[in-house]
């Protein structure tokens, strides 16, 4: 049990800000309610252009503000007054002046923004390490039993209004705040021990131009948006965290329209379905079940657009769809949401938009969840992907590698004609999102079957086919992508058979002439990209 | 460039550790260099205990300490003392008497260890929060071109040294220390958020007893062992972290006795083969190629043990065990070592142990990576798994659920032998462990198919029975264990034909009615685990 008292009076702020966005007008709004206020450097000249009275701190302490303001409010004045216990302290902070700080409102420059800039060396990277802030946001914290501590502008109204209405902050606001408090000096010293862990210390002398690629702590810090009611399975419990900015439109910025709450599973696989659908610019449509894709297609507007996509896509492979996970690149329209509803059981439809017509059209089946996560740029941002192990992480670069038709070598007699090559760039960008080893079977911008998750390619092959002929698409005609190389030609030999005219892979394997010659004799026109898309 | 001069003399020193390993010798070292020491609380009584001269901090402040301890160093006379930029602020530190303090040794109580307390209630996890510790930390790491700070008694041997020989602390040693510094609090600081981020604020008081089972914010931090080459693909970088203490033996645990350097799939391919052999108590080999287990068996010591099972688990899918990862729950023997290395194109090798005899074995086969990873416990130690997408994070309990004999459920007419029990419990092991969709066939603790990753449970089944006729190894008389329930009775009468005899499975779909009555019209028996295992 807590012993913290119900609610707890603000006489006396101090305000020491580098957002200083609002913190006049909250400022004024404290001081007409009776608080004192505390300042320094910039927020204190900010406070007395606006006419807000303000006691600089060192005047209150009596010691300098010294060493171009390394050293301002490391003081027991200070400290005392934002640490000292309210009914057990008192005595001590009177013999030595020590008045009381009720409410501390502290947030610290980012140093992320001082290291983004181009002209942040060592030293200015390390000048801007903010030692005094974190002292007082960690003081007023950890006293959250009688102390407010405010560390983002979007607390001043919620902290104005208790005020006003109760004359004090109570014990729930300030252990909520203090939380926060702890957030941003986790993450402010993470994003530190990120950025120096990266200089190369084995160089001649330590400088931002030399620097690993990775640092050596890793320190992240996610956001839970989500308690779920279970993980991966149900014995396993869940949560799902969103980074404080997330760099593009993704499953993290998605809103949820209509249904069920999301599950665990069903979060990872609609990232799966709309990371796939982002590669495509013309009207496209993407099903996962299991974190495979099993139907994609791209149809341009004139030809149908999305609406055809999802038929083509669906009709890959209708067993699979049932219960999928559907993205699309286009806002949904109602046509194409009435056509998913009366069709076929779905989890999960994600578009950039929803249209309010489409949206009624799903609200007839109460449980789909719906989700719209905003339009998204041509370009992918950068990020980082995870692998966790037993005890350990892997950290890479989110796989953003993309080929476009000029990065394409033939590398057989015959050449893939324009349709061809444009099927091949189509089964490449699927083969992409599809565990390894991913085969891809595609026709018409269409994906005819999907061979995923194989520990042999050939099996991948055989999967391929096996699905085309489930659905009854012709293998005749199609293309073939394989996210890594042939290791034998029998893969080759096995899709000519199967009545493949073009293949895309990334070359590479020692018996590279002997995979070329194989679809030289199967008049097969082939295609490297010199880059491999593993996903596992 | 930074401007750092080469080397700082240590006149002064502040000494307040928590963890008190080896801080006497080293202050007594210190001492004997003329370093004057300054100290606090518990860590001054010890030295003077020890006839190590120390002027208190107070003492040397003029200011008493305070409040229980809470303000003790949070004054300028100290942290003008740490932050003051030699040669520039000189003169007000003589102005105001503030003494350089060349070396900062100071560590923090863990707060995890405070947490795990039984009796540690929510007022004591405050109270046990450090303020003038990281204050401290954190002043010096600032100020690492003219202060050392130390936070880990594995440095003071050093730091010594350093002193001993050159008569000050080196750029990159300093540096390297303020790094350590900003890490350990940065893990300071999101153990506490993590730790106050799980208390359930809905609760009509706030208290350890009522928490969320992930905390508001996820914070977290591992520690470089390797930066690779490159990611999962050539045009990602990556790197491999590891916990800051592993709880079980693990691939990051592992010692690496030869071989390549570890690649990033090697890293994901291993933890999935070492995770799948440890489920097992007898001699058991597991091998796993692109993230699966492609052959497993075990064998009791008596009929062969690890070398037999290795024999067994490779016969399994010959053609997917090339260039695979093979694990064992055995010290790897020169007998073992000798059959991989002279059958098989083998990347990774892990066992508890490896003989001596064995590793010699090995070495003739220059680029195997052979790995001991040393002995696990039988239990499995609770872990957090992490499942990455764009933008976000779902963080799950790591999939220790696993069943007994116990357990089962029979749900059908025939209730499976002692014989077909023995080979369900070892098919469900592996099936675990296999991508989901995930299908196993097994026979005599040996896998004879196994059907992975697919879209539709029914593929799964097709792959694992394809396999099997490929090994030419029978599924007449097989097991069959899948990872989720059937949705139709058309996986049984499929495995029904195959020969399948008895069938393990989660059960729980809305027609395990028709499903059991597929099973009981073939003869086959079936039981129910209650738990699925879902694995992406």
């Amino acid at each position: 049990m807590t012993k913290m008292t119900t609610l707890t009076p603000v006489r006396r702020a101090l305000i020491s800000v580098s957002d200083k966005t609002g913190i006049v007008e909250f400022a004024q709004a404290l001081q007409q309610l009776g608080v004192e206020i505390l300042s320094t450097g910039g927020t204190y000249k900010l406070l007395l252009d606006n006419q807000v009275p303000a006691v600089e701190v060192s005047d209150y302490t009596g010691f300098p503000e010294m060493m171009d303001g390394r050293v301002k409010t490391l003081h027991p004045k200070i400290h005392g007054g934002v640490l000292g216990r309210r009914g057990q302290d008192d005595a001590v902070m009177n013999e030595h002046g020590i008045n009381p700080i009720d409410l501390v409102v502290v947030n610290l420059y980012p140093f992320a923004a001082t290291v983004a800039r181009d002209d942040c060396d060592l030293p200015m990277a390390i000048e801007n390490i903010d030692i005094g802030g974190p002292t007082m946001v960690r003081s007023a914290a950890k006293n959250h039993a009688h102390v407010g501590i405010v560390v983002n502008s979007n607390d001043y109204a919620r902290v104005l209004a208790e005020l006003r209405e109760q004359q004090g902050l109570a014990d729930k606001t300030r252990f909520d705040l203090a939380l926060k408090a702890f957030e941003h000096t986790a993450a402010y010293d993470g994003m530190i021990a990120n950025y120096l862990g990266t200089i190369d210390q084995s160089a001649e002398t330590l400088s931002v131009e030399q620097r690993h690629d990775f640092p050596r702590t890793f320190n992240s810090q996610f956001i839970k948006t989500q308690d779920m009611r279970y993980g991966e399975n149900p014995h396993q419990k869940a949560a799902f965290y969103v980074e404080a900015n997330p760099s593009e439109a993704s499953i993290a910025t998605a809103t949820q329209l209509q249904g069920k709450e999301l599950s665990y599973n069903n979060v990872a696989d609609t990232d799966a379905a709309l990371e796939c659908v982002k590669s495509f610019s013309k009207p496209a449509c993407v099903i996962v079940k299991h974190a495979n894709p099993c139907g994609v297609a791209v149809v341009p507007e004139a030809e149908g657009g999305i609406r055809a996509a999802y038929d083509l896509a669906f009709a890959t492979d209708t067993e699979s769809a049932f219960g999928g996970i559907i993205a699309f690149n286009r806002e949904l329209d109602a046509d194409t949401a009435k056509a998913i509803v009366d069709r076929q059981f779905v989890e999960v439809i994600i578009a950039p938009k929803v249209s309010a017509e489409a949206a009624t059209v799903v609200a007839a089946k109460k449980n789909v969840r719906l989700l719209a996560c905003g339009q998204w740029d041509v370009e992918r941002s950068p990020g980082l992907d995870y692998k966790r192990v037993n005890g350990g992480l892997l950290v890479q670069d989110r796989d953003n590698g993309m080929i476009d038709v000029s990065d394409l070598k033939v590398v057989t007699q015959r050449a893939p004609s324009e349709d061809e090559i444009n099927d091949l760039v189509f089964a490449w960008k699927v083969a992409k999102f599809v565990k390894s080893n991913a085969i891809v079977y595609a026709k018409n911008r269409q994906t005819v079957g999907v061979g995923a998750g194989q520990m042999s390619r050939v099996n991948s092959a055989r999967i391929a086919a096996i699905k085309a002929e489930h659905a009854g698409l012709a293998v005749e005609g199609a293309v073939m992508a394989s996210d890594a190389f042939f290791p034998f030609r029998d893969g080759i030999d096995n899709a000519a058979q199967a009545g493949i005219k073009a293949i895309i892979q990334p070359g590479g394997s020692i018996r590279d002439d002997e995979v070329i010659a194989a679809a030289d004799e199967a008049g097969i026109a082939m295609v490297f990209t010199g880059m491999r898309h593993f996903r596992h």
